[in-house]
């Protein structure tokens, strides 16, 4: 007869792609979202909780990863065959809830999210299918004073995490503007009626003008190629890295001229001596002196004729004068046409939240921190649900990103405090152990007794090493005789564990022995002292 | 030709047993998971957040719903057919976390979790597919202080977030002594060496005694049928209420009574007046005079002979020792055998927290709150990936269950705090009533300008009443001229509107006009007035 065989042991693993975070990594990152919430709170918007299952049917094609359309996400069929989907971010939920809920929303919707989102996609160094997202978004509103207000909260959420002021930029742009730009080189064209309508125009998930989608993919290179190499990528084609051959869009010169200035208009402006005095426009507010007001003449040029292309520039316009009123200059807000992510995705204005300061990359070079937020208006996603649609706009922060800046500038991080250990010499006392702890906890200090095996003083020792323990407490049969504890001042210990002499060494400086009555008392002292 | 069939629309719906949580049922729940962390972090415990996702075979098979062994989850094969699922309680992830990570972790490990898990079961009134837990685990070590800890935080853990002393007891029990009288009883065997342990029992996910097995059924439904019905079910069999008839399991009247008494013995000591002073072990530390000492003497007959049901009273002992050198007497944390939920799962110490406050069911009638948070011993999850038995004990708090019982006691709720709503009687105006907000953001003051469709006042007045906004800002060109802004105290307001003459109406003391510059501090004296 065979003999049974044994299950062999489940593998102790997170799935490929997936991980797990520890003590301060959760604690931090928590620290963070909550001043986050504060400010979204203090400008009014209300929390909001989607579950993290959707049908699939209503997170729908929207992902921004244009290149998989439908892939991309966790799902699996519920029992009564529906598929059902773990969210991939926290827009699309929010579109169901609005649809869903409408009738019992306040009109606009404003609403703060913080949450995992879920991305099916292979994994990398550094990206997980797991992380944070942390959005804000106004439902129901097409006033550009919306998104200059999402631009605002922006700019005062990361002065609110610890970014200073000129180590980040939100620069705006806007997705008619460009097609504006490609209404005026010809390379799509007018809507019939000639008023200016996005439903000519290609729209997230909705690729249906062939070029205009393939100028939007190559501009969305910008970052990588540069100026020349989109120039290249938009007329006959370019050699990549590899020496592979990548066709291009086809473009004459003088088109793919014109959208590289769109895409440039603001590079040429850097300072205020770079301005020249020709916003044209009679009703544009934002004065012509001003950065802004410089862009915005070199893009007037751009769109000539495009009655789109001028409406995306009033929004800008707009959305620069009320930055302008409340005293967010181009400093902190500026209009930059050369933001090109999310171009495809949305529908009018565009922003993004760069971090300007320099950090080294994995092989040393200095290099710009990057973009850590991104946002903008997208009119369409609620019509999905309803057939009507509801203009809106939004912010997302890439949390992780913008942890990772503040752990880059010290601003948060550094050692973990651990708690004070109150060690086992006597396992008969663990009652007065408990007590002792009782003590700290009340006192509001962190405070845990031993609870492994009490037998090798060492591993106490090692333990609340591996703790980051601030003091150890230690009492055996003499001390308790005494009504005595010893108190280590772990933090000191190990500082003159490294410097110091043998003689220094024997003196143990680090340890003191106070009256049981001055246990919380002197621990404070010591604590403060630690800083 | 057809006519291309256009997509129906999507529906606007959450997936069946999931919903949404909206404004102050997230932030209060935030405030109250804040409060418990605080808590467990001063208790020395750290932040662990596991991915939401595990492989199936990590996951295994240990579902607290025993009756559908295997089902349950939510999973999904991986592009490389690997069963992915969404984790189902935070236990199970800690048991791979550690065992993953067990060199890198210290020994004793103590960490804390907070999050949703999901549970791919009918859902029923207020029973969702999502849902939060918080769980605080002591991995690493077989001593009851931890089990003794774990109680005595949690009591202070329900304390701290607002339920008062004599509002909650936590009951505690133990599987060894249920084993040790079902051993008294000759309902199962003693193991052959005499040594107590529990290899011989049935254990979570492991119910190889089929007898044990349903005897844990039975008195699982103690809570349900009560003492008598147990009885019935313990020996010949019983008539549900619908009138069908539920086999027995077969002991005698005398086995079935000793498992009773194992039941009730705690029930008979109400306070010290019923204490009889005979606990006869002479290591036993509790003081057979008290409430917890009248309880293990009444337990000692019962498991007379057996190993292990003795050295589970030695446990309780140690427990109710522990906690009595700490002060938290029997009105806060008691040995009580009829905690039967969890019996079938921990393999030691159970304990339970439990509401003593009374509340009015659907029907109108009274009855206790009841659990809100369970936990144990279980000394067998880590092994299923180390092959090494790990002990380790915690707790799980219900979270929406305390939430509710905060809310039934008034400690959070009542009315959310909406923005104070700046109206737009001027849309030219919009970079004006914009300072104004911020004027109020920066003093801390929750703010925002209406940016729906200004053109129709009322609806922004609905707006600010639907936001539960306390006070309206309202400025238009006469405003403006003469640099005051109206102040509308819209609580004021309400009451008025409720209560008032037409004259007392008409003399609108609830409206203001002050200078613009003193804008911020009449609001706050507004709010400040209406607490």
């Amino acid at each position: 007869m065979a003999k049974p065989r044994k299950t062999p042991r489940p593998r102790a693993e997170t799935p490929k792609g997936f991980r797990d975070y520890f003590g301060a990594e959760v604690t931090e990152r928590a620290a963070m979202l909550d001043k986050i919430v504060g400010v979204y709170h203090r400008y009014g918007f209300d929390a909001l909780e989607s579950s993290a299952v959707e049908t699939v049917e209503a997170l729908g094609k929207f992902l921004p990863d244009v290149d998989r359309p439908g892939g991309g996400v966790f799902a699996w069929q519920d029992e009564d065959e529906k598929w059902l989907a773990l969210r991939y971010d926290l827009t699309a939920p929010l579109a169901r809830v609005y649809a869903q809920h409408r009738n019992d929303l306040p009109t606009p919707y404003r609403r703060y999210a913080v949450g995992p989102v879920w991305r099916n996609e292979k994994p990398g160094p550094g990206r997980f299918r797991q992380f944070y997202q942390c959005d804000a978004d106004t439902v129901g509103t097409s006033s550009m004073a919306a998104d200059a207000e999402i631009c605002a909260m922006l700019a005062d959420t990361l002065e609110a995490v610890g970014i200073e002021r000129g180590d980040y930029v939100v620069r705006v742009n806007n997705r008619k503007v460009l097609n504006g730009v490609l209404e005026a080189v010809g390379a799509i064209k007018a809507p019939p009626n000639g008023k200016p309508s996005m439903d000519n125009f290609v729209a997230a998930g909705d690729l249906d003008n062939e070029l205009a989608a393939q100028v939007l993919r190559t501009i969305d290179k910008f970052d990588k190629v540069g100026e020349s190499g989109v120039r290249e990528l938009l007329t006959t084609g370019r050699k990549d890295a590899s020496g592979a051959f990548i066709d291009g869009v086809g473009l004459s010169q003088n088109q793919s001229e014109i959208i590289l200035r769109f895409l440039t208009a603001k590079n040429n402006i850097q300072s205020e001596d770079d301005i020249r005095l020709n916003l044209t426009e009679s009703d544009f507010k934002t004065d012509p002196s001003s950065v802004n007001g410089a862009t915005l003449s070199a893009l007037i040029e751009l769109v000539e004729g495009s009655e789109i292309g001028l409406s995306g520039l009033r929004e800008l316009d707009e959305i620069a004068d009320l930055l302008d009123a409340q005293g967010y200059g181009p400093d902190r807000i500026v209009i930059d046409p050369s933001v090109v992510r999310g171009l495809g995705y949305y529908t009018g204005p565009v922003f993004e939240a760069e971090l300007t300061f320099e950090i080294l990359d994995e092989k040393g070079r200095p290099r710009q921190f990057g973009s850590v937020a991104g946002g903008g208006r997208y009119d369409d996603l609620v019509k999905r649900f309803t057939g009507q649609a509801v203009p809106a706009t939004g912010v997302s922060i890439g949390v992780d990103r913008l942890l990772a800046a503040l752990r880059e500038k010290g601003r948060t991080g550094g050692e973990a405090q651990g708690p004070v250990v109150v060690t086992v010499m006597d396992r008969t006392r663990m009652a007065d152990y408990q007590a002792m702890v009782g003590d700290l906890r009340r006192a509001g200090i962190r405070a845990e007794v031993y609870l492994g095996n009490p037998k090798n003083f060492g591993n106490q020792m090692k333990y609340a090493d591996r703790r980051g323990s601030p003091v150890a407490i230690i009492a055996g049969e003499d001390e308790f005789a005494r009504d005595v504890v010893q108190i280590k001042d772990l933090i000191l210990g190990a500082q003159i564990a490294e410097n110091a002499t043998l003689e220094e060494w024997k003196e143990r400086p680090s340890q003191i022995e106070v009256p049981r009555a001055q246990l919380v008392e002197s621990v404070r002292e010591i604590l403060s002292r630690q800083g």
